[in-house]
């Protein structure tokens, strides 16, 4: 199986003891039972309906006909298993005939979803980011016309950003929308990279597009949001031709399962928008989406990560290779390579990377929960502080780091792992679009360092900080000093660096900020494995069965080995950044 | 163009100083202007024959059709081309009507080769390598046979070494030869992942195998080495069928413009073969090949880093997104990316692995000139020792981080990047293969720390840093002092860490034997970009056009860029290996 059931329960039960979560009133209709069931449920499904056509789904790619993109009845048949199923409205209010559902218990399910078929489950994900705009920002009445059909699974959504001259800037979109008499708008545009931007899964398909408004004022503060439906509510009800035209579809490299389009809205000045919300206030909105993306990106990238640990690891015990160096007798049988200490060293990081990507988008998901659920005050703004401040780490560090992985996952099946007989060169290129859409690393790195390390005075890196602080005193308790003591070393070098570049000006603070990033979130995944090495020492005395001590050994020894081998980059980082080294800056166009 | 030829001559004619070859009696034919001649034509070729199909041999992936693997017939035209350029005979003696040119020269050619188009460009390296073994083993029937129709590019060459169940692993390979009257044997086995195994392109096909004979003692020091043509060549001189069946075709992630074809030898009991060479001496033969293969596999991931690198800049340059962090003014143009200081970092950081790995290539390929020809035999045998030393690193270096460079490279497009609109995912999928084959890149590492290092008394090792120390010494007179500092530290540390690996025991020593490769291939790419600077710094005094200082300052500054951002993880891996870190070996297969 793609995910570790076990390794995702003892994340979300074990570490991050979502069960506790059951005392506030919005979960009180649930029960760790209900939690465990829909875990079951999201792994037997996964299996059942995702898995089966992963590979088809790459094969065939969706392509146009008489201008619709058409998509493997495959993936349409899996998408109305989750829609029957009740996923599409897992984290939405009962009002709306929604599950309730924790974020972090429900991301454990999105997980098992995307480490197992990232092209099909995508079409949900974005229904649901789509759906969750309009519940915050949209009128009863668009609540009623959209967020219905859309949690029921019948109607999808999709997110429309980018244009084709502007990808990752949204200040320079060119989409308009022009004001008509009865309150609704005119829109004219194209929009770029459209995920699930066309198919005939659904009966409908809802964007969410940001556009411009006559009077706008200049910049992304003249962005406003609509929701554009491909097929509106004629006079009579039915739905009838909305003039959003399928323009192109991309092939890409990689999660071909998802269509991917070019869309042109009005090209017969016929298409109608509704606003969303407050005009010129889109992107703050849109940011909502955005957020639970890059989570949602994050998560992806390490379930995937997590798939390549899985298959190599069950290929490493299975495949016989090679002798030890200790053994020169060529008589003897060949061992399984997982016996060799260079595939250790392989499996090991893809374990380290993935689990520790995986928790820490958890992690993420629960704060998620804490925010918007916690009685206390205090305790709820803290977990949106931390939130806002990892939320570029988790989709930027979990993405780089989850390639990595899948790379070690294709090297452990050597030849074979070349070849589109085994999944984990899928696996590899479905992750490499992780890095680019929802805002590319690069673009994380500067959100993490130009903004949410400064956010409210700093706040939520003091906050994290101190959690950090509190469970290192824990880990001392229980005999962990030497996970504590890198762990602390690497957390200096971090507030050491972040004060040398806070005083720099904005343009050297910027120059490294990728690298930046990369030293936070490698503290920052220490810092988890040192949290899960905690929940397994304490849990390993108490557990009798073996199996259970070996699977809390192996926590033991992911959080040893990314502690020995991968944090100690951060004092390379850290002297790179302290320096304020101006290479990048001082370089020429001319030198290249 | 894929490769920068200003940047390829920089490194042959400038750094490497290849017109010093020409002193050589075997290269006495030759002039500068010969030199440069033929790599003109390379780059011509590259751009007129290589280029075009380059997309479409990855579409039009290589079929089965009555038995026999069926080509694009662009790849069968550009290699005629190749064919009647004189290619396949670039380095072999006048004797067999061969050009007798510098691995370096001829080496630089085959980058532009297959940083252009590495599927089509394989069928001539594996042609020119089985050739080569059949010039120094063969009889001189054998040459007469086999050598002369291969160099003249008629008959096309493989290398059949792994088994199914003997990838790497040779020890175990199960194919038979039995000996017959004539001298001559009969195969029988199956061989897998052969490049170019079957085809239409060549009139015929003569497969290098490893096999057995039946009193070969075990071990790989009872494997001999044969040829056997596809075709084998009939009493009446006519060609007719040996035998050997294509069982099937691996299907990959890349390279797909090549066939790799498992075979069947023998199944109707009428494989013949010839003994090449001496019983049992099979696979030290056959390390004269893979040894060159390792250099080419090498080149060939350098060639489609610098290739991604070449791509990514000129998109950078022409595209508009975003504003520098400085300016606040949404109603600014928008920039050109390679105004972004990260962008600037994915490129410097391409240019660094990319033409830091080819450099390596290049310096590898002038030491197997010197080994051959260079008449003082000291000097000879030094070129040996260092390119005994370095081919590991040759090989498992360049190939690791060429893939990282790629990755940047679709970074840098973004979204586009992801598409197969763009070759830059191409690049990155066709490069994958890199560090699996020809021994995979942790075969290397324990190649290197278990055999290389230690070799010849470690005599490579202290050439090799001789040679770095001489050109530290010439570096700061010409006030390098910075990098030589860097440097200087760095080999400190792996002097320390080889020395402490060496006294442990050989699972310790071994445990962690890739990031020693890593640590020892930062040092040496250190090195090359430290002559390079040493080079551009002369030369950039000297220089009189602009565009040819603005080259120079290129090739400096990607040096700093080395010696700061990269050469001080070699502190790390030094610190890891020193303490003889026991976490992979520890590690129990039920912790997984």
């Amino acid at each position: 199986m793609p995910l570790n059931p076990r390794d995702v329960r003892f994340q979300v039960f074990e570490v991050l003891q979502a069960q506790d979560l059951l005392s506030r009133p919005r979960f009180e209709e649930h029960s760790k039972e209900s939690f465990d069931d829909v875990l079951n449920m999201a792994f037997e499904f996964a299996k059942n309906e995702l898995e089966p056509h992963y590979r088809e789904s790459d094969n065939v790619e969706p392509h146009l006909e008489n201008g619709r993109a058409v998509v493997l009845p495959a993936v349409k048949h899996a998408l109305e298993g989750m829609r029957d199923a009740g996923f599409f409205a897992a984290t939405a209010d009962a009002e709306f005939d929604g599950l309730q559902l924790p974020h972090v218990v429900w991301n454990a399910c999105q997980a098992a979803f995307m480490g197992t078929n990232p092209g099909t489950s995508s079409y949900a994900f974005l229904t649901v980011g789509a759906a969750n705009l309009i519940a915050s920002f949209g009128t009863d009445a668009q609540r009623e016309t959209y967020l219905r059909p859309m949690l029921a699974g019948r109607w999808f959504g999709t997110m429309c950003l980018s244009e084709p001259h502007a990808g990752s800037s949204l200040t320079d979109i060119l989409t308009r929308a022009e004001p008509r008499d009865d309150g609704k708008f005119l829109l004219t545009g194209s929009k770029m990279w459209i995920s699930g931007g066309d198919h005939e899964i659904s009966e409908n398909i809802v964007h969410m597009v940001l556009a411009k408004l006559p009077d706008a004022p200049p910049g992304v503060k003249g962005i406003s949001l609509f929701a554009v439906p491909k097929r509106r509510v004629g006079a009579n009800g039915a739905l009838e031709d909305n003039d959003v035209r399928l323009a192109g579809l991309n092939h890409k490299l990689g999660a071909r399962g998802t269509t991917n389009a070019l869309l042109s809205f009005g090209e017969g000045g016929d298409c109608v928008a509704e606003l969303v919300g407050q005009p010129h206030q889109g992107l703050a909105q849109m940011f909502q989406m955005m957020n639970e993306a890059r989570i949602a990106v994050g998560l992806g990238g390490a379930a995937l990560a997590c798939a390549g640990y899985n298959y190599s690891l069950e290929y490493a015990k299975e495949r016989r290779q090679g002798r030890l160096p200790t053994n020169r007798d060529p008589a003897s049988p060949q061992v399984r390579i997982i016996e060799h200490a260079d595939v250790k060293r392989m499996l090991l990081a893809q374990k380290a990377l993935a689990e520790g990507g995986m928790m820490l988008c958890l992690y993420a998901s629960k704060l998620v929960d804490e925010h918007a659920t916690n009685p206390d005050a205090t305790q709820a703004r803290a977990a949106e502080l931390i939130l806002d401040l990892l939320t570029p780490v988790v989709k930027a560090w979990t993405t780089h780091y989850a390639l990595e992985a899948n790379s070690h996952a294709i090297q452990v099946l050597g030849g074979y792992g070349y070849t589109r007989e085994y999944p984990v060169e899928q696996y590899y290129r479905d992750n490499r679009i992780n890095p680019i859409h929802e805002g590319t690393n690069g673009i994380q790195s500067l959100d993490l360092l130009g903004r949410k390390v400064t956010a409210a005075n700093g706040e939520g890196l003091k906050l994290l900080t101190a959690t950090m602080l509190e469970d290192i005193g824990t880990a001392r308790g229980l005999g962990l000093d030497d996970l504590c003591d890198a762990l602390e070393a690497a957390m200096k070098v971090t507030a050491k660096t972040t004060q040398t570049l806070l005083t720099a000006t904005p343009e050297k603070m910027l120059a490294n900020s990728w690298h930046y990033l990369e030293l936070f979130g490698h503290v920052t995944v220490a810092w988890l494995w040192l949290k899960q090495a905690i929940t397994a020492t304490k849990a390993e005395e108490a557990a009798t069965l073996e199996s259970e001590r070996d699977f809390y050994s192996g926590k033991l020894q992911a959080a040893r080995y990314f502690t020995r081998f991968e944090l100690p980059k951060v004092a390379v980082w850290g002297n790179l950044l302290s320096s304020l080294d101006t290479t990048t800056l001082e370089t020429q166009e001319t030198w290249f």
